[in-house]
Formats: C-alpha cells, structure tokens, sequence
C-alpha cells in the first residue's frame, strides 16, 4: 500500500504508533510495511490450479529430484536474495536487535527490486553465535540464489562471511563491507582520472577499520592503489601494534607499505586522498596538511568527518554519505547490479574480480560528463545497473564461477 | 511472469527443462518461478528514498527498539507467513529435499496470497535434525508474523511444531495435520447435518496415523466425535500394542473407546465414517460392511482408499481429495483464512478453539446449498476466506491469544 493520510484517532495500530505518524512522514510511510508478494502465474480456476499447484507440480518437483540444477529453471531460486542481519550494527544505531532492524531490511530488499529487478527477503535473525548464524543461514540457502548479509557487526561479519561462503554454493556478499567498497572504488578512479593522475600514484588513508574500511583497503590494494594506511580510534594499523584483532593484523600486512605509525594525523600529511568510515570528526589543520590536488571522501553519515565546505578549501574532488551534497557514495550503485549480475550467471560465488568489474562499470557511466561534482552517477540514473549487471556477469564468467 | 509459449531451441534455461516443457504446460508455467517481491511505497526519487531508506527508516527502527510491539504496525511482519520445509515428506513424493520442494513451497506461498491475503515466502531448509529445524525456525521468527510447516515427515512433525510453538511467540501451524483436520471436520459436521445426525452419534475410523490422521482424530475427539478408531499399516492403534510411537501410544488414549483390535476391517464393521488418509486401498467388501447412511471420505490423491463410484454404492455422502470429484477436501480452504484471520489480531499462537472455530465458519458457508454433492465449498467460492478469517480471529481473542 502507498503512504497514507493518518488519522491519529483512527483505531488501527497502536496510538504510540499514530501519535509518532502524526508528526512524521516516514511513520506513515512506513505503516504496513513496505513489501507485498505477488503470484506471477495465474490462480483464477482449478485449471490453473492444477498446474501451480497439485497435481503439476509433482512433476515439476521430481524433475528437480532428478536434476537439481533444475531448481534455478523453475523456481524463483533463479532471482531472489536472501537480506539476512542479526540487527548488531544497524545504521548509527547499533546494535538495536532483529525486530528492529526489519525496517531496514525491508527498504533494502525493495531497492534490489527497484533497482536491479532482483526479489528479495528480509530475514532478521535472533541470533549472535557466529556458528550458529553461519548454520542458521547456511540451512536457508537452497531457497535461495544469493545472501546478502547486512548490519552485522565488526569482526564477526569478516568470519560469517568467509565461513557462509565455504559453506554454500550461492554468493554471500557483506554489502557494508563489499557495496561500499565498490561505489568507493568507483569514485575514486573516476576522481584520479579527473585529477590526471593513476591509482597507482595516490597514498589514501582510511579513517574506520572496521567492515567497510577493511573492505575498501582490500578492494583499493586489489586496484593497484599506490599505497594506503588504515587507521582505527588507536591511530595507523601497522605491524608493530600489539593491540590488533586478526583481521587488522592481516591489513597490516598488506596495506601501509610505507611503515607509518601514529595518530590519523600523521597518515594524512602529505596524503593524496582521506577515506572516511568513521564517523569521527577531522581537525581542520589536519585537513591542511594533505597534498596538493587532494580527494575528500567523508562518508560517514549523517555527519561526514569533514564537512564539505572544510573539505573543498583543500581538495579537487569531495564525495559524501549524503544525497543532499554531491558525489553520494550510495551502496544502492552497487548491490542491485552485482546481485543481478551473479543471478544472472548462476553464479556460486562474487569473487574480486566481478566487485572490481562492478566498479569499472559504475565508473564508465559517467565518462563523458566527469567533473568534480560528478565522479559518481546518481542512483536514479538508470545506466547504472544495467552497466553492473552485464560487468558481473562477463567477470563471474571470465572468473569460472558462472553455472551458465 | 505469467506461463509462456515456450520455443524448445530457445537458450533460455537448460535443454532438459526447454524438452520438458515442450510436452508439459506444467513445465512451462513454473520457468521463472511463481512469485515476485513488489514493493509498496514509492520510491521514484531522493524524497522516497530518504523516508523508505536512509535517513528517515532511522526513526522507525529506534521506535521499535523502544517498543517492540511497533513492529507489526510499521514492517511486513504483520502479514507475512513463512513456508517452512525440510523436504522429507512431499506432496506423495516422499523425501526429495529442500531445493526439490521448493516448487510446492512457492505454490503455497501464492494460494496464502490468492485466497487469504497473506504475504507468505518459501523456506526449504537443508536441515533434518528435529533440534536444529526447531533452532533453524526459531531464529527466522522475528521476521515473520507466522510459520507455516509443511510436509515435514511424522513423527518428527509433530514435536517439531510443539516445540517450536513453545519458543516462538507467533503462531506454528503444521498445515498437513491441522488444514487438513479443519475442513474434513467442516465437512464431516455438514455431512452429518444432512443426514440428520450429531456429531456424537457417529463412529469414525480413521486409515492412516501419520501427520493429517493424528490430527483429524485429535480435531474430531474436540469436536465431540462419538468415537474414532485410528489404523495404521498394523491395524487399530490401540492400548494394547506394543510397537507404537509416542504419539500413537498418546492416540490410542483417547481414541478407540470401544477398544477395538485387529485390522482396518474390523474397525470398519458398522462404522459409520470412514476417513483415508494413507494412501492404501480398502477392499469392497470392507466397505459393505459400514452402517446404513454411512460418510466416506477418501482423500489419498491421486487414488482415493475407495474409489468414488464405489463408495456410492454404500454411502450417503462421499468425498475425495481430487478437485474431478464433488466434495473436495482441499486445505486451501482453511489455511489461508486462518492465517489471515490469526495474523489480523497479532496472534501469537493457533488453538484448538481458533481450529474448531475455522471449521465450523467454513461448514457454515454452504448452509444454505447444503446437500450430498456439496458438504463443503468449492476453493473459488469466494465467502469462505473472510469467513474463516473472522471466525478465527474471534476465537484467537476469546482464547486470550490475540495482541490486539
């Protein structure tokens, strides 16, 4: 159902819930939920029925006893998405349990289907054991072609990742890690190339080590950045740390090739491009102290670590968490592409290789209209998932993870 | 998308399937699945998204944390069932697995949504350890307003529904016993109607002590049955077996009060009601035994226990599980509407009250055209849903099971 006029005396729901719809669109937005299942064969007789359902369906099913990978020809397996969280790291709000995170669930599965076409579920999970989410998820997974993993707190979310995958023949993709980390990379090829220069030529420095700056440090290396530092609320990831979890002590072995060791500060002087996944706040003098030519990317939301007016004294190219600036570094520019892609192939997996060919492709839309206000396309412009879907694609193909 | 003329060289899907279709319209309706995702707020630009999405979903996931009643008024949960399966005992198919039931699993996803209103999604899961389903099932409740069990294999059925109940505060409905058990109660108490009995004046035997005859037996002894002998492959279940289950020890403490022994046939002899639900076959000559005015409710599918021509001989109401016979007893016509009518209060359980009471909602629809080719309506009529949905969902407050 649309948004609806709410009467704060009507009787349905609860009068906390009209009180608060009263005040605000999204209550009212929000009222019913946000999704609906739809039949899309026909069910108007018993003719009908009996292809749908018993009879024909019988033959359907032992065909797919036979053949298993015929589920993928005659079931929704073939384009519908898990969107699996235990509600530990919702938005900025923390760990607020599954129930709570349903609406945000719920707004992530209708964008895969507004825009990649992709059907997806919400399924919030009452569950914090990491073996037991893997097992939880892992048992699901014949009903589904993918899982995209949500909200799932830092450090967990690297193991359930990881493990889920060894476990499962479908990809399992951490989109806070992976779509960030896509849509960053985008920008920032698209940002170097306005700037006139190679990744290979920037030093970037990672504000937040936890999913999505683990994530955008891999993906970064993975490019051929230059070099890039990660810093966490303790200062520069590096080997000499005694305090580090195993997924920091790994960064530190591929990333911060130049052995910097310090405060953020320190990581910024002379630095080519800060990436902020923090939600810290950087000092201004700080700022100053980047080189020449610099590229701002303060993500974190809804206050970027460097606000945009600091940022633009400094740097060529700024880029934010917030649609209402430019450059919105917005994971709906990647997910609903690289999912529809991986569907589209069958594939058992989303390797490196298909995440960087996502972030060519989202880089290539905006070729011919690059500039410093537009080194990412808006997530309205409808070349976007059509360019990810057919990269993913020919990667998951070209990577032989494809079942067709 | 809706069935297809489907070209058998095409390069969609694989050679089998496109064979396979070519000879089967079955094949043909279920390319692509059954069901599609649809979102129901608009989400046409940067205003939608920053009520359905970030930031403003913010709010209404905080609203939640703090009251977690909120979540039936603002989320899908409200009206979302899920379809959950192990695969080990489908349709007449028996133990194919979780991706092989998936086809069944979607069918019933859309009859909840064609007859009942009810959003339901499709979980087979690649699990058959009784703790770990039950575990499984558990963690997914926070996403779903109930569950629906389907063709999971007894006994395990019946404990994993009671147990699940026990942890889970939405509704556990295990649809092959207690759809089934509601409309042949519906139908047995119009049948009776018409031939001028009580419930209390009969004598049932019921064939069959899996998931739909333990639970008939169950609804019938509720309902006031004046006695009902269960036959399993063994003969009646009665006190005095030795090799019994749990729950045919449990069945033959209140069933069987004239403590027959012996085979199908003995049972059989002046009974005044016979239900199949085993899939065997009952020789005429057994059947000519049965009292005067007797009811014959054969309903293993595709071959009725006694063939209808058959049972006319000798009964003054027949019914069939097969939609080509008058009286279908087809579950379609109890679980929609009860799901609807449980999920419309935010029940948190279904009882024996709410079943009895969908029973009686349904025998009633037809009160008016009641006669012996019609003791129960068809599945397209379309009264009977929003009959059992108000029915049920009266018996769920007077019960004390309803949230609102």
């Amino acid at each position: 159902m649309a948004a609806e006029i709410v009467n704060p005396r009507s009787d349905s729901g609860t009068d906390e819930g009209a009180r608060a719809e009263f005040f605000d669109p999204a209550f009212a937005l929000h009222r019913g939920g946000k999704m609906a299942v739809q039949a899309t064969v026909p069910l108007r007789g018993k003719d009908d029925l009996s292809l749908a359902y018993t009879p024909g369906v019988a033959k359907v099913c032992s065909a797919i006893a036979e053949q298993p990978e015929l589920v993928y020809d005659y079931t929704w397996k073939s384009q519908v998405v898990a969107v699996v969280t235990d509600g530990s790291a919702v938005l900025g709000l923390g760990d607020i349990g599954p129930e709570a995170s349903l609406p945000v669930m719920e707004g992530k599965a209708i964008l895969f289907k507004q825009f990649g076409g992709v059907d997806a579920v919400p399924i919030a999970l009452d569950c914090r054991d990491v073996d037991e989410l893997i097992d939880t998820v892992a048992r699901m997974a014949p009903s589904f072609g993918g899982i995209n993993l949500e909200d799932i707190s830092a450090p967990r979310c690297f193991e359930i990742e990881r493990r889920l995958q060894e476990r499962v023949d479908i990809p399992v993709f951490h989109d806070d890690q992976h779509g960030t980390a896509v849509v960053t990379l985008a920008a920032l090829r698209n940002a170097a190339r306005l700037t006139g220069r190679t990744l290979g030529e920037l030093r970037a420095v990672i504000s937040g080590a936890g999913a999505a700056g683990v994530a955008i440090a891999r993906i970064l290396v993975e490019a051929g950045i230059g070099d890039v530092a990660v810093c966490d609320r303790k200062g520069i990831v590096s080997g000499d740390r005694t305090d580090l979890t195993d997924v920091k002590r790994e960064l530190a072995g591929f990333t911060n090739k130049a052995g910097l060791t310090g405060p953020l500060e320190v990581a910024l002087d002379g630095a080519d491009v800060f990436i902020g996944v923090s939600g810290g706040t950087v000092p201004e003098p700080a700022v100053a102290k980047m080189a020449e030519n610099c590229l701002i990317f303060a993500m974190a939301n809804p206050n970027p670590e460097i606000h945009p007016d600091v940022a633009h004294k400094y740097a060529a190219v700024v880029a934010t968490g917030r649609s209402d600036f430019p450059n919105q570094i917005n994971n709906v520019l990647a997910f609903p592409g690289i999912f529809a892609g991986a569907l589209q192939v069958r594939a058992s997996r989303i390797t490196e290789g298909m995440k960087i060919a996502a972030a060519e492709a989202l880089a290539a839309v905006v070729a011919d209209e690059l500039s410093a206000d537009k080194v990412i396309p808006s997530p309205f412009d409808e070349r976007v998932a059509p360019a990810v879907t057919a990269a993913v694609a020919a990667a998951a193909r070209a990577d032989g993870v494809a079942r067709r």
